[in-house]
């Protein structure tokens, strides 16, 4: 599967800088996948010149033109009316949704990606809401963490939702058989925290659902690496996502001002430029970049707006992982299994 | 004020090491508090040959022996039923309440001290539900977040008590007029985040409540320091303290492998070993111990478990700060004012 050919549309006009980083990035995104065709959806204008830089890139690359660009700022309706079938933005999902394209990668606004993805691309038959699923660092690797925005204040149904998307997604992303599965709460016991986290965590002990779940995890697990997959709402988890990026800064800034505070420590950092060099590299979130849109019919995966041209590239490899391991089915099929038991479960309970 | 003698109530048998830990923690808070006395409630056989080894300590501390100590994985019915009248954690609430003590700190079971606290103290008058506040670590200091676990699913009436009782708290222990309110969203704009949250946002932006809110905020704003108090309800706001807690670990982690994975980087750390200090005394948990339970009538703080005698004289210190600073008297104040600023508006909406 992995050697055939496949298209992935990008969102030229998203993110801080736009086309200067989206092209350099499609441009490394190649070299790692020589299979690979991109379509470029934004300014013609823009896009062309860079692209005349990338020969590679160029040569299996097209630009499909786009009059309106979505601003950073714009509100999801306000984007959804300006944009509508004239923005690169919507024309780079309805790529995936008439199968141009396997996939669409945008570092445009977050809200009128998702509001636009929901519309043209439709959730998945028995999914409520879609997930945002981030990829967080821990000291044993990595974790998929979700929802981290698009869904405030999930059920239980919908947090079990989110469990076999995670899943889903951590088998195509960390290439292993059964996940670990965890359910986010504020303590381990039966009877800790709110009624969806409970009745969620019931059901999951409960019923025999394809799913390798390990109980309630808390706050401390995900940088641990309890979990390969961490389900919560996205309050919660949109809160725990900036809490961990505001706590890695705090403690970089103590850091660099601790060790420039005298000479002897600066001598010392220059010594053990390697080690922060390790430090640095392991905690570099453009290699964490890239949120996956669940439960819509289609891969759409968000670059941070801020990124680099390295950071686009990965969250281009992340939707490419996808797509090359059936994410879409894996969850389709998933989820028919699931909603068999569910409703296997409420008969017998009736 | 400051000179007047005070007394601390001490829950001797709480935490992972009981009198070991909370006798010679109380001996340095006293060095720090010299017209402070001390009422060690808890196991007497323990405390006493503890107490003979600090001399000035025992010159202003009194023993109350107690049977019973609730063990730290106790459920707080369990240990209500069975450490009622009994154990030493409820009689030193139980000091607190009758005015023999101005505080009290434990070490002891996080559940079991709110459902004593709650059942013996009462929560204030005008306040629904208690909260629990951690001190937490910021670029510029430190700042107050609530609620850390005590009221899971706060409605926005509970959200708007949280950040009076914050705000109480942040002056007294920072020695700040109008310390900055912050309410926790998932975005600034008014339209983010759940019905709770919006609902209070709106109160506290259109009300003229004597409170300098300063709008919400996100997070990564805490690790900022963008608020002095940052409000939430204790479900978020417990995933939030962990997640930090997690993240520092993973980042201390990253940090020691890639030290000691070369000679050199070995020799750079020892040379900057000045600065690694001065980055772990920044980070130092025992610097900012003590989880404070507001909405109550009377002063209750939680130390960490499995602090030592250092973080438990922290957890002291932050009592004593509650108590020299009017923390009761302060909170019924603002309490009365906000409700009665509600009810005009209630009536005018009518």
């Amino acid at each position: 599967m992995k050697t055939q050919d496949f298209t992935i549309a990008l969102d030229a006009m998203g993110g801080d800088r736009g086309p200067e980083i989206v092209i350099p990035g499609a441009a490394l995104a190649v070299q790692r996948h020589p299979n690979m065709k991109i379509i470029f959806f934004g300014d013609e204008a823009r896009i062309a010149p860079l692209l005349d830089q990338h020969p590679k890139l160029k040569s299996v690359a097209s630009i499909r033109h786009s009059e309106i660009a979505i601003a950073m700022d714009d509100k999801p309706s306000q984007a959804l009316r300006r944009g509508r079938n004239k923005s690169g933005m919507w024309h780079s999902i309805e790529a995936v949704h008439k199968g141009e394209a396997a996939a669409v990668v945008s570092a445009g606004n977050t809200g009128a990606l998702m509001a636009m993805s929901r519309f043209i691309l439709r959730t998945l038959p028995g999914i409520e809401r879609p997930a945002i699923a981030a990829i967080w660092p821990t000291i044993l690797g990595e974790s998929v963490v979700l929802d981290v925005g698009a869904t405030v204040g999930a059920d239980a149904r919908q947090l079990i939702e989110f469990a076999i998307m995670g899943e889903a997604m951590a088998s195509c992303l960390f290439k292993i058989d059964e996940p670990r599965v965890g359910l986010l709460n504020i303590g381990v016991e039966e009877v800790k925290g709110n009624e969806e986290v409970r009745e969620a965590g019931r059901l999951l002990r409960e019923l025999s659902l394809p799913l390798n779940y390990i109980g309630f995890v808390e706050g401390d697990d995900i940088g641990k690496g309890t979990a390969d997959v961490v389900v919560t709402e996205g309050f919660t988890g949109n809160v725990a996502l900036k809490t961990a990026e505001g706590t890695a800064k705090m403690i970089t800034t103590f850091l660099r001002s601790a060790i420039t505070s005298s000479l002897l420590s600066k001598i010392g950092a220059f010594l053990a430029q390697g080690a922060f060099g390790a430090l640095k590299d392991r905690m570099d979130p453009r290699k964490h970049n890239g949120g996956v849109f669940l439960g819509l019919n289609g891969v759409v995966v968000k670059s941070h707006g801020g990124t680099d041209a390295f950071g686009f590239a990965t969250a281009i490899n992340v939707a490419v992982d996808m797509v090359n391991n059936g994410l879409i089915v894996k969850i389709a099929a998933d989820v028919e299994a699931v909603n068999s038991i569910l409703a296997q479960h409420s008969k017998a309970a009736e």
